[in-house]
């Protein structure tokens, strides 16, 4: 059997119970970790898991995924993804590649910021589709996010645009030459990700409250990964009220609110 | 400490370590049972958190919130919710409930369907807005659902449909008479939802495969809760072909793929 089990967003606890069984009692467990990433470290896993965790960097997951599944029509075979293992494209690749080899899969869904951004206060039934927005280089900004946030914005609802992550990417030069030397890890900040948005927006001093975002230090935000939401038009009284309790600054944000959203607000 | 633990989507086994803990060092537990079901009865939970559940109806979680946060600023106090906590409005009253008591509150994440569905095979970036669709009666057709399932069918998306669930209501004869009789749980399913879908279009002779599915027998659909995913036009080939594990009728899915939705396959 090939499992793919989902980590949840915070530590080794949030695996259920079933994910832990399965980790348990399989051959060999990879851990995917280069679409995002835990707070803690792969060690803190081995230790509350029992077991050794092999890490499966994009290549082996994109492109050795045979490797990953060698003979797990025998043996039990788990890989862990941060979240839930619907999150990326890739993960629905790997499945498809078993079901061919007539390997029999099983998911173990948890927690995926898709819906665990519910905790912000903002109504999941207000999201329109969710984005991700990739680092800009000097030649390749592509911009298409932005028309899905617009789509979104046009009908009101709220944008959760899910930051870059680079972890084990090469430089274009060591690319060229073939050379397997690999930057550090770079994650993408809110003050960043407000930037490129303003940047494809050309218009810096329309962009509000996103204006305060971009100023504010990066260390503000805690450690990465990061994503970012920006509200719709349609925002709740009640979504105003919740969310209140993590805005930069609380005035602000309940100004914003009735000027800008026209939500009343006590 | 005020815990609200979301339970996963299956039986009592897809709740995370951490939430199982919380649950294990609570003094009183609520299991909230009307917005969503499990797979398992109540009897089977208790078994395995060791633990004895005090069921939550509506009426207790969204009037009388006081007696389930009673003392919870002394004791820990668990809330148990199918899903994810921040899938219904319900919760989030409580959790303000809980703060304007000043009482601390914690949340523990889980799969809630608005993630889970990514298992269908559709990316999870290609969905709009999730819409609610309720029991029709004779005299109360809503109808603005329709007009969110069209806002996403404009913009190519596809839209989760989740379908109503009525436990412990009372009958309006019943209300009237302030007699708390109840009626038995009802569950929506497939084909009356795509039923009621087509009432309101009014179009009975153009909604392509809807008909099939209004047509398709009930107990084909399993047990209770049901969703229902309306595909939109941004349709991507790796969804059709991994969605084909789950069609009505293979042929016919590759079919309106291609045709109707101008995604090639193989």
């Amino acid at each position: 059997m090939f499992y793919i089990i989902g980590l949840g967003l915070c530590d080794e606890k949030d695996i259920t119970v079933r994910g832990l069984e399965a980790v348990k009692g399989a051959t060999r467990v990879y851990l995917e970790a280069y679409t995002s990433i835990l707070m803690v470290q792969k060690d803190r896993l081995e230790a509350f898991y029992g077991k050794e965790l092999i890490l499966a960097d994009r290549d082996m997951v994109e492109t050795q995924s045979d490797e990953i599944l060698h003979r797990a029509d025998e043996v039990d075979v788990a890989l862990l993804v941060v979240g839930d293992p619907f999150g990326a494209t890739t993960h629905t690749d790997i499945i498809l590649r078993a079901r061919a080899l007539g390997i029999p899969t099983r998911v173990i869904h948890n927690a995926s910021i898709m819906n665990a951004v519910g905790a912000a206060g903002l109504q999941l039934y207000q999201f329109g589709q969710t984005v991700s927005l990739v680092f800009f280089t000097e030649t390749w900004k592509p911009d298409s996010f932005y028309d899905r946030i617009k789509e979104n914005a046009d009908l009101g609802l709220h944008t959760l645009v899910l930051l870059d992550i680079k972890v084990k990417e090469q430089s274009d030069e060591n690319l060229a030459r073939g050379r397997k030397i690999y930057e550090p890890p770079r994650y993408m900040s809110i003050p960043l990700a407000v930037k490129q948005l303003v940047e494809i927006e050309s218009m810096p001093n329309r962009c509000g409250t996103l204006s305060d975002l971009a100023q504010h230090p990066e260390e503000s935000f805690g450690e990465p990964l990061h994503s970012l939401v920006i509200v719709g038009k349609r925002l709740h009284h009640l979504e105003v009220e919740y969310a209140e309790e993590f805005a930069v600054d609380r005035e602000r944000w309940r100004t914003v609110a009735s000027t800008v959203y026209g939500c009343a607000v006590d």
